[in-house]
This record gives structure tokens, C-alpha cells and sequence, in this order.
């Protein structure tokens, strides 16, 4: 049986202000990406996440971001590895005992944004990550693009080398024929037909593959799919990936047991 | 034989900025309240710290605070209760994951400067201080005046009836006839010399009594002696105590392992 | 014939966050708060806002807050006069130089949150912000409750004796037989229905009297009349204030120039 | 007879953090590059500096940043224009008003750290700086380095061509042969003997020319020379640049008028 996990971020909000429906999205996902006070979240949000997390047997990721609030965590920024590395594991940490006051834990860290993207080509930046994950818990997955540096920054020889790396898809993304994301800045980067993207998400988890831009079928295999949560639309997109694939017969999981990497 | 602890604030620069002179007062001190980033402190501080204390075998403590970088957590602040639990919850979590990636743990909290004062008399932030370590780690011990309101905060058949709470004295202070600390408005109430700081602490220790600013001996059971590390000729007033306390044949030993509760 | 001022907080975002329909309302409001980076705002937004103000002729006036984007600027903080007035001169202008650059001006100071609050019974925190209005510009007008403590603060004599104080209403909150406000925390603090919000406008501008909550009547003479911008409901409720003022004659202009106090 | 500014980073503390000699380095530049609370400085710390800077005749520029306080604005950031705009305008305009409550006023604009050095190099930044400096006064001279991309962005036919760009040099830094500085990563970039950069600051005083690495002599037409302030020794390097260049008859005085650019 065909079986995948459905990711989302949650709890970006900040203080007074709210950014996505939580508890929708807590419906429809098999892994939280929680926010962890660097680009968004703050602990008082980060508990209720938890708790609500915990209840629907949804495991529960370190949304790890640079530290910028003003950002959002979006822009690229030159944070010196030792540095970056703390920054990293002050974020896992600050979550994962958030999440066990609430009975849960972190099962999994997936990057954020600016950080996300520079880690996936930045072997350096990257090494500095998963040495955060290496030092807090290795055998935590982090969640990767499938042709991430992150796979390299984790191989056998390197310090982390214990840390499993996760390769995920974007159902409502392009892609190009080499299985990369087409650039959010070229024309037609993001999907919005709900059906086609539903479409896709079933692709991906059942046939491990992708129509790139260009026509063409790509092999992509991935054990879990991000939904995105914070923009219009976002949760009825997120129900209709999750009805497509409960409706081909895949069977939706976290990619780790909502307690943890056990 | 008589033992007592010697606690300081440490770690508390951020980014290029440094206050006070950690590695040297990790050498006097058997006890390391380290920033948790919310008053001071940044990850990589916090690492480095840790990293000392534990070559070192000095116990670390998270110093929680306010979140007020601009005022140095010394100002006071209407924080609602689950909001402040979070915050505290969030700050012992991040500086303990920081703490045994370094191969310690944190073993115990003492909350700084306006939160510290701040709940010593209000019970409402007492208990939501003392709800985040019972979530955390309920053996963990916190640091309070002797007469605080963190007491009754973990009195019997409270949910935080478990949490230790360890009193403690400052050397460097004056007394009032009932045992509590002189105002830092009022004249003569931080005592300089070190000469007379160096007797007072060997008083606590050995006598368990202090001298008021009246005159009059008053009572005064501590665990552990707070030397403070920001002040100009804060090192060799910690030195002085120090010398003073093993010429007195005290034990200096943390009040918790390093290893932490146990 | 009568005229009143219609003021509202605007600009409450931060960064991705967004908070309450800023365009909408400054179709409906005279006078616009805008949020100066400390409890919300960011600059972009600031420049947007008061474009959007000044295409309107709306004037502009310095929502100026304790330093506290976590808590919205709705916490009490015990911060230093000297540098209370240095965080409220900064404030002011800031958002005049961004003001300026979109052919405006600040034309007030509208003190928000637990500063508002706290400068009404506080004559020494209002001592310090009006200090910060007069080594910036005396003849900006300040808006308070007509019983703060602002008041006495500008009172002949003091170093702030030009820096006009400006009393205004708050239309959908209850008072007390004093002419205060009723407190938050009490029932029926706040009215939410529309029509009887509208009503108490009209008669807050034309007889310069509320019915308190116990029924009689108090003068309460005010300039300008603070509708809410982020509670749901806020744009409707703040239409139902023009339209009923409208209704009954009163012409809806800005206590101050939209040039600012010329 | 041959004049020349000397300028240097003021008011870089934060809250209770220090960082250099303000005080000291006010009594030897003739120009106080004021931080403006985005990568160091509060409004507090600004307003002392500038009432530092009125009372000896030293000019106040405006030393805006990336907004960065954990990173001391080192760090590059992916800052979109529109925003990085706004953000300048803000710094600028704070200081401004601040400036002015002391009876001085800014008199020119130094970006700081990582944005300086991007906008000497990036063409769309450097244009979204200038801009900024444009909508508050175009009279503001920026100080930048003479092969800065700033001297492009306000060049005749661009939107900022009013706004005047002073070249500057750095006495302690070593230059490459075509006139630029020497990367810090290179080893020899910092020149640390007191008399050799004394002897470099009086070369680019009278002579308009510096000796490069490779031993070359290279034109330098800068009209102030930038000291730093916040390295060990910092104070006495700047006296001895000022002694020798007052013993080569070189008259010391601000590029613009403390009273700003009239």
C-alpha cells in the first residue's frame, strides 16, 4: 500500500497577529512544520499548536528559521556557521520541550524559507544545519528537496552522518525536466487548480513522479508533500490534495510516528 | 562540614556586545545562571558558556526573563500567566537542549531581575513561573529570596507542589530586620567593600544569619550566595567572597550536580 | 455647526501581518493613528498608510507606543522617563520624516495601549511622553481622555505648557458616572451594538454628553471620537458612526490640519 | 590650505551594552556617524550622543543598517528595494528629530556594515538608499567609497541626482592597485601600527593618494577619512591620525556644516 505524508507549516503568527487557519490545517495534515519564534511563532502559540498537534495524533517538526521577524524568514541572510548552527539548535530545542509539556515531541526540523533555499544549494550553510540537528538529536529527520545539499551535508564520512534526510515534494509547484523547482519568479512556479495540483500530489505518492514544465514525466520520489497554509485558498487546497489521495487508495502517515524518531 | 553554592549571572551580552567577564567568574562560581536570549544571551553565547561551565563542572541554570532586550529585563512587565509560562517553558527548553549538546544539562532556574522581584511578592506570576518548570522537569530546582512568593507557589497541593525551591542570599546586599532585601533605592543598600561583602558571605554560610542595616542579626538559612558579574570590580568582589569562604573551611559545591537533578 | 473628528488606529501590521482594513477605514475616519515600528508598524507600512492618508486628507498622527511588538504595546512597562521621551521623540519622527516624504505630516500624538492608559493616571510617564512632544514640536496636539493626566502634565508652568491637549471619546465603551471609562475587565464594558455605538457618537458631538452605566447623564466634552479598527465587525461599526454623525448634521473633520498644527 | 573630515561609528550600544569610547572619539572626529537603532543605538543612547556631538561642533550623520541587531548589521540580507527605502527613510528621519531636540540636525548619511559595502557593489540597492535619502532632503550628501555603485544611483538623469556623494577613505585599511580596498579575509587588509596609519591619513589629506598593497602609489581623492572606534585601541589610533595630520598643517573640519547642509 502506498503510503505518504502531508506537511504544512503552522503557527506563524506572532503576538496579536494570526496567519493561516491552524486548526483547519491540523485536519488535513499528517506533519505540523511549527514556527519556532525566529521568522514567526512565539511560545504561547507554539504551545496551543502543540496541544492541538498532540490531540490529532499530527507529529510535530522545528519550522527552524535565520532570525528575522521583520522578513519573515524570507531573506537570504550571511549567518557565520557556528553561529547559524546555535541559532538552530536553540529553535529544536525551544520546540521540543514546548511539545513535550503537551505529551508530544519534535519528530522531525524542517528549514524555513530564505533558509530553506539557501541550505539546498549552500553545502556550507547547510552542514551548519544538520550539525544543529546532529547535536541536538541524529536521529531526527529533516526534510529536504530531493536534490538538496542537505543529502550531501548528511553522507557517510561527514559529522551528521547519522541524520536521515527526508525528500519532500511541492504538489502546487513547477517543475523543471532535472526535478528541480521552477524559480517562484518565472511565470506559472505555483499552481492554483486545485484540481491539478490534487492531481499531482497523487503523482507524486503514487507513481513517484512529476510532470515537469516542459511536458515531460520525472521520476521524484518523495515521502512526504508540503501543502502550503498561509495563503487564500490555501486550506481547501490542502482538503482536496488529502481527498485525491485518500480516493487512490494512499494511506496518509507521518513520515515519523507523531512521538518521534522512538 | 558546611557547603554552600556560589551563583552569577552569565552569558549576558548578545550579538558583539559582552557583559562582564565570563571565564573568570566561571572560575570563581559553582553555579552559572546563563541568559536565556530573552533579557541577554544569544545562541552561540549560550554554547559557549555552557561549554565552559560544563569543562569546567560548574552547574548551569537557566536565568529566564521578561522578553526585553532593549531593557535588560529590568523592567517590569504586565505578562499574562499562560503567556509567561510559555516563555519561561520556552527559555529552559532552548537553554537545556544548548546545555547537553555540550554534555550538560540545565539543573536549575533562576529567574532575573524584574521577573525575579516581580514574583518574589506577586503569587499570580509566581505560579506561572513555576508552572513552566513543573512542566519541564518538575525536579528542577528554582532560585528564590527566602521570603518569596515562589514558595508558596510550589506549597502542597499545588500543581507545582514538586518543584524544589532552593533559597538564597546576596553577599553584596543589605538586609532589612525582617530578612529581606534593602530597596536598591534606598541608601547603603548594595555594599561595596569587599572586605565586608567577603565576611557577610561567610556569615550566611557558616552562621545562617546576616547583619541588618540596623544593626540587629537576623536569621538567614540559604543554599546559595548570588556574587554579581556586571559591576566594575565584580570579579575580584566574587573573588574575595570566594577566598573568604574557603579560608573559612566552607565546601563550595553547587547545590544541584552539574549533571543536573538526577 | 457642530464638528467632531473621527480617529482610528491604523497601520497595525508587521511585516507579513496584517491587522484590521486600513483602506477601508480611511474612508471613514478623519484622523489616522498610525502605528510608528514599536507595538506595530513597519516602515513600509507607515509609508503606505500615510499615502493613503494624505490622498485622502486624512491627517496624520503618531500612534506611539512602549517599545513591545510581543504584546502589542498592550503590557505596563516601568520604563525610565529620560528614555521613555527618547523612544517617543524617536517615534514621532520617524513617522513625520515618512509622512513628509508623501507630502503630509504628523499633525498629533496618540499615545496607545497600556502607555495610554498608564499616562492617564501617571503624571510622571505623561510628564515624559508630553517632554518628547514639546522638544519636538509644542504645538502638535496630544489626544487623552478628558481626565488624564496629560492634562496636568502641559499645565502652566510646565516644560510641555504649549503642547495642546485634545480630549476625545470613545464611542463604544461605557462610562462611569465620573465620566471614566469602564474598566475592561467589567461586563458591558464594551457595547458592541451598532446602532446604540452610532447613537452615542451623535450625542458625545452634539450635546457633549454619554449616558453613563448607570444611567445618567454625564457631560463629556470631547474633539475627537476613536472608533476601533481591529475587532470584527470594526469597518461596519465605524461606517454606522459617519453615517449617524452625518445624519444629524455634524460635519466630520480633522482636529488638526491634515498639513499638521501649521 | 588643505582640509579634511575626520568621521567615525558613535552610539553603538544597546540597552545597558557599550561599545567603544563615544565620548573619547567625540573629542577627535569632526563627524559622529550616530547608529539609529537598526544595528546598534536607542533612542536614549542617540539623543546622548547628539547632545556629545552639538556641544563640541561635530557634525551628526545619520549611520543607517540593514535591520539586524543580533547581527550588528554585518550580514548581508536580501532586502527588497521598496522596503530597504522605507527603512532608511525611517533611521534617517528618527535621528533627525532627535538630532534637532538637541539643537543639531543630521548632516549627512553613512550606511553602515553589510549595506555599505552592498550598495558600494549592487547598483539596485544603492538606489534604494539614495532614494531614500532623496524623499527626506536631496541636499544629505551620503558618504561612500569612490568606486561606490552610490555615485551611479545619483548620477544626472536618476531620481536621486540631486543628493551629493562624498568620497571617503579608511586609513587603516590596505588598497588594491585600481583603488579599492583590500578584503578583510586577506591577510595585511587591517594596518594595526598607529604611525603607519597616521602617516596613510595625512598622505590621502595632502596628497589625494594612498600606497597599495603591491607597493604602488594610487590616487584617492576622499574628503574624510573614516576612523574606527569600537577596536581595542581605537581611541588612540584616532588621536594619533588627528595629531599628525594637525602637525602636517591639515585643517580638520566637517564636510558639511554641524548645523546640517543649510
Amino acid at each position: 500500500m502506498t503510503v505518504i505524508d502531508l506537511n504544512a507549516d503552522l503557527g506563524e503568527g506572532f503576538g496579536v497577529w494570526r496567519l493561516g487557519d491552524d486548526l483547519a490545517l491540523l485536519d488535513v495534515v499528517t506533519s505540523a512544520n511549527v514556527a519556532c519564534g525566529f521568522h514567526a511563532g512565539d511560545p504561547l502559540i507554539m504551545r496551543r499548536v502543540c496541544a492541538a498537534a498532540v490531540e490529532r495524533g499530527v507529529a510535530i517538526g522545528a519550522q527552524v528559521s535565520y532570525r528575522d521577524l521583520a522578513g519573515f524568514g524570507r531573506r537570504e541572510m550571511d549567518v557565520a556557521p557556528a553561529e547559524l548552527t546555535a541559532e538552530v539548535l536553540y529553535q529544536i530545542a525551544a520546540l521540543d520541550g514546548i511539545a513535550r509539556a503537551e505529551g508530544g515531541r519534535v519528530g522531525y526540523v524542517k528549514p524555513h524559507g530564505a533558509l530553506y533555499n539557501r541550505i539546498a544549494r549552500d553545502p556550507g550553510q547547510a552542514r551548519a544545519v544538520v550539525a544543529a540537528v546532529a547535536a541536538y538529536d541524529p536521529a531526527l529527520p529533516v526534510l529536504a528537496l530531493p536534490g538538496s545539499a542537505v543529502h550531501a551535508a548528511t553522507g557517510p564520512g561527514t559529522e551528521a552522518e547519522r541524520v536521515p534526510v527526508v525528500p519532500e515534494g511541492y504538489a502546487d509547484r513547477a517543475y523543471t525536466a532535472d526535478g528541480t523547482l521552477v524559480s517562484r519568479r518565472s511565470p506559472g512556479a505555483v499552481i492554483h487548480d486545485p484540481g491539478a495540483v490534487a492531481r499531482r500530489a497523487v503523482r507524486m505518492a503514487v507513481d513517484g513522479s512529476v510532470t515537469a514544465a516542459d511536458g515531460v514525466e520525472v521520476p521524484l520520489e518523495v515521502r512526504s508533500i508540503c501543502v502550503h497554509g498561509d495563503t487564500p485558498g490555501a486550506v481547501e487546497l490542502a482538503r482536496a490534495v488529502r481527498a485525491a489521495l485518500l480516493a487512490a487508495d494512499v494511506r496518509l502517515r507521518p513520515f515519523t510516528s507523531p512521538g518521534g524518531p522512538a
